[in-house]
């Protein structure tokens, strides 16, 4: 077997390298890839807007959403065997600390997260990972639905850490792909009303397709009046910022409702104008959300029952070979391509 | 029996004037005042401050930290009789709106609060009260320890709303009434380090004396980099900000530790330039605290038990007929005075 | 218009009564009776086995599951209008106790309760309501639909206590009303595997039409062996109780997971042989679960919305005038009518 | 250096032997023991009633709440340092199944125990031990003290478990050991009024001692009525269960108040005629607690800021070398002997 990577040497360039096969250890399982997500930050790398923060870390393999197929086993490792179909969760936190041993390990500061410098991502055709993060895709899960298992738990980690449940009243700042993904998870949580808006009429019709009531186009239409109006004035129980905007960010304290929460998805880079007053005059709260802990298995299940039709976000595929011109579709038409995902063989 | 009341009739000028006495309904207790404390609220209103919100609501009875004896018993009132010395709860939700009934009545959008325009406040020598916000104090708590429990009702329900409980480092911005009122809640609910941040060392000095491990003078130190050195880099996991400033609101991301919390006590009126980043890498939360709900028992028992010493609080005390040297000497020096309280017979 | 009541006058023994109109109060709605269904609690009376708790209750009115339309609105009453079209909840809390303002009416000590003595209940042609415990109806719930509210508030507490959420496995022990109701939803709030228990085939094909993943027959298998069959040894994450019986309540500790959770739905009356062994070795808890609170808006808008089909629990429907038969029906063929509606008009 | 252990051969007997020193992994320290306490467990084993469930464990060593001095730090270990006065945490679980990763690592099924067959304990002169689940002792906890966090942990879990806070009532069944830790918990965490019930007034002195309100002899009083009468009629807000017998687990549902939480912190073996109806009717709830998670540094701190004065709980103390003679003494004289403690050197 030849592995083989394709590694980033430059802004925007790719080049397949043959590479050596991972060697499995005692723990792990030898994975070969079969579908790899193209994710925002795989992005923002690929267009060079990463090197600020990570310096110097040009050759690099790319891709964290990834599913495959074991080829070996480690030998400490029971229940998996040569030829399972699994879902590999990108980061592999340390267990020991404070943070891994109260249940927030995506908080662990030793974490391992594929494809963030200097750990090599999944764009790969052959990968060792730890068994215990792992995780079995039963027959009727494809292969790319294994991989959209990350960005679906964002959108779980999310929803759940909103509280969203029957009954609530929800909107999402932005339709991009973590925004559809929180939209499917809010729904499937039970959410009642669900109101997204975005810049794009493309990507609101698509919010629509997946289950959104109410779409607001943030720039034809003022945003918080809409949802002032589509609600009576109450506000909504929940907003999800996920445009990871400041004027998004800015808008959330005026239409969330008494007793409501903003959850903060997106990372918001330069300072927000904000009003903490909406939020004194409302008791209201904001809750923080950073990649996701806990979710695979509740990801993996709500796929598996057909709660959530996950691959619908996916805009366009690729095979391997031509991941330069996925990334490009994937960087240069932001307004059609919500998900595109490259796959193996 | 004649009653009276001190009526505001304009900007820093108050008038003892002869007014009827309260009829008390069926449900309700007829309370002879004994002792009120001069909230911040009041200060504003007293200053003229609050002519925007509350236009044309001149002359007006201020006061809403309240507590008396019982003079008289409403016909369908159990459990109280004449002669017992009580605390109000200052306002009165309506019991039925889903806020009420979920258990978060200060979010209730028809509370009826004193002092409040058009509610006339408690500074008179009778008023009625409904009997099912009146507590009942035992003998070990003084009239103005009653009266004390409003503002640290504030303080219990920031310090439930945080979390904090014991082994958890705080930090409270600000140590003015509500900031030392908080101070007195985070200890009792276990807080192991209380670092507290104020212009002046007045404050600062009362704070250690109430329990605070460690101060921070804001107008000669860095706040963020004394904090941050204080925790050897790790933030604290709870930060109050009871300040009501922008730039302390502002500090607060900075100085929050991985996966901690954020409590808004404090009414801050413009918008604050907010680093959501600063939230999202350590997946923090912001809650904001509006009055207070269910903590009049809690704080009751507090007192009495002796794990809560509020009457520490008070700096000066007046007769009633001298309400209006109180006011000023609450307006004129906050440094020195934190909180003065006025007091009948 | 002339006033109605079924009134049971002895034990399995109803006579049609004029009685005279309500007085509708100025907080208070008039409602034309549409719909009420026929609860165990109803049957249990109308069977004569509820004296010993309520003595000299004859003669008397049952049924506290009700729908009807608005004919009279008090003058304080905003919101409503002669027509509409609306459930009510049957306990009126008394909004000021501890209980109430924390949330958890339910426990409400001076709960006014229908049907139950003395407090008459809905089989009338006309009844008063407080305003604020009506709910009105979309168009498109029918008036049964309104009535099973109530029966399906049960179900949505229990699952509401008990953490069910997607990715969770769950046991019913009990598959008739209130055991159904659960079951609708456990599965509504994402419940992915539902094991229904019960010793009647015909309850366990109602189970699995609603939406149970599979089903023990306890009276032809081993309820405790098939279950953790079914689960690999593991046990479920939550099990219900709703059949009150001692044998299925000593079941509960030997099926729940590790960390899991019991709810106990049912009314156990006699003591029950328990294993605190088991929970312990799981560290398990046991919730229970007395009628439910703040669940009608979620009930109405989970009906509404079609993600709970509620009116599938009924087995039979009558017109007021045969409430003898529908009462006979339901208490003599338990094992095919699972819940038996009377219908006004 | 020779290592010695604390061999138990036979039922009531110990050898002391030399052993072989530990060898200490790259992620592990090696421990000077300075301080064993002697639980319940140990003594269980010790008269030979555990033989059941660990057949052919002899020759055995027991011992697993152990506090020493670092005498070796092994390669990877960072933030240790030879001298440094340790406190272990007795389990070390996987840190990779889905308990784990969730917070509730005291679930984990593959957990490591000391003291448990084939695991021997900690009555030895060496041992080795994980540096993640071992805490640095500041200067002012003595070894002791160090060892005590083991027993402290279970009542500050059952304290955490419980919701118990400023203002809530209390009571305690059993005032052993257990009883006593769960007391300082709780006491701790401000409950208000704690009653604790057992049958030796040797037990209930101590229980005042430490800071219970009332107490009751359950060998002379009734404890249901006792406690009935104590609160009004009300019953506690919560009851800790921790004599671990048939008898005081009936009393729970009898004795807690409306709402309320029982807590079962003794491992009763045998069923228990237990009353569902009380629980149903007060909407109670049972939580188990399993050993502990998350609490050592919690009880670090607790103890270090003199909040929790957990030595008061020790009875006797007696040298390595007597081993035998403390465990006769612990288990023949429980009436006196709540806590006995073995130091080294």
């Amino acid at each position: 077997m030849q592995n083989q990577a394709m590694v980033m040497t430059d802004v925007r360039k790719f080049e397949l390298c043959n590479v050596s096969m991972p060697e499995v250890g005692t723990d792990e399982l030898g994975i070969a890839v079969k579908s790899v997500g193209i994710c925002g930050s795989d992005m923002h790398f690929y267009e060079g807007k990463a090197f600020s923060i990570f310096p110097n870390s040009l050759p690099f393999v790319l891709g964290h959403e990834a599913a495959g197929v074991v080829y070996q086993v480690g030998e400490n490792v029971k229940d998996f065997q040569v030829g399972d179909r699994v879902a590999i969760e990108p980061g592999v936190p340390c267990g020991k600390c404070a943070f891994c041993e109260s249940g927030r390990y995506n908080l662990c500061p030793d974490v391992v997260f594929l494809a963030t410098p200097p750990v090599e991502g999944a764009l790969k055709r052959y990968i060792k990972y730890p068994a215990f993060k792992t995780y079995r895709l039963p027959d009727n899960l494809s292969m790319t639905e294994g991989a959209l298992l990350e960005p679906l738990s964002v959108g779980i980690h999310a929803a759940q850490r909103s509280g969203v449940t029957i009954g609530k009243t929800v909107a999402i700042l932005g339709g991009g792909c973590i925004g559809l993904c929180t939209l499917l998870a809010a729904k499937a949580w039970g959410a009642s009303r669900i109101i997204v808006c975005d810049l794009f009429d493309s990507h609101l019709n698509k919010a629509l397709a997946l289950g959104a009531t109410d779409t607001v186009n943030s720039g034809t239409q003022n945003t918080v009046e809409q949802i002032m109006k589509l609600t009576g004035g109450a506000g909504v129980d929940i907003v999800f910022e996920t445009a990871g905007s400041p004027v998004t960010a800015a808008q959330t304290s005026h239409i969330v409702g008494r007793g409501g929460t903003i959850v903060m998805v997106g990372n918001i880079m330069p300072d927000v104008p904000f009003s903490f007053r909406n939020l004194y005059k409302k008791e209201a709260e904001v809750r923080a959300v950073f990649r996701y802990c806990n979710t695979y298995p509740i990801a993996l299940q709500a796929v598996a029952s057909g709660r959530i039709d996950v691959k619908r976000i996916v805009s366009a595929s690729y095979p391997f070979e031509q991941a330069q011109q996925a990334f490009d579709h994937a960087v240069d038409d932001k307004v059609n391509c919500v998900k595109a995902v490259i796959t193996m063989e």
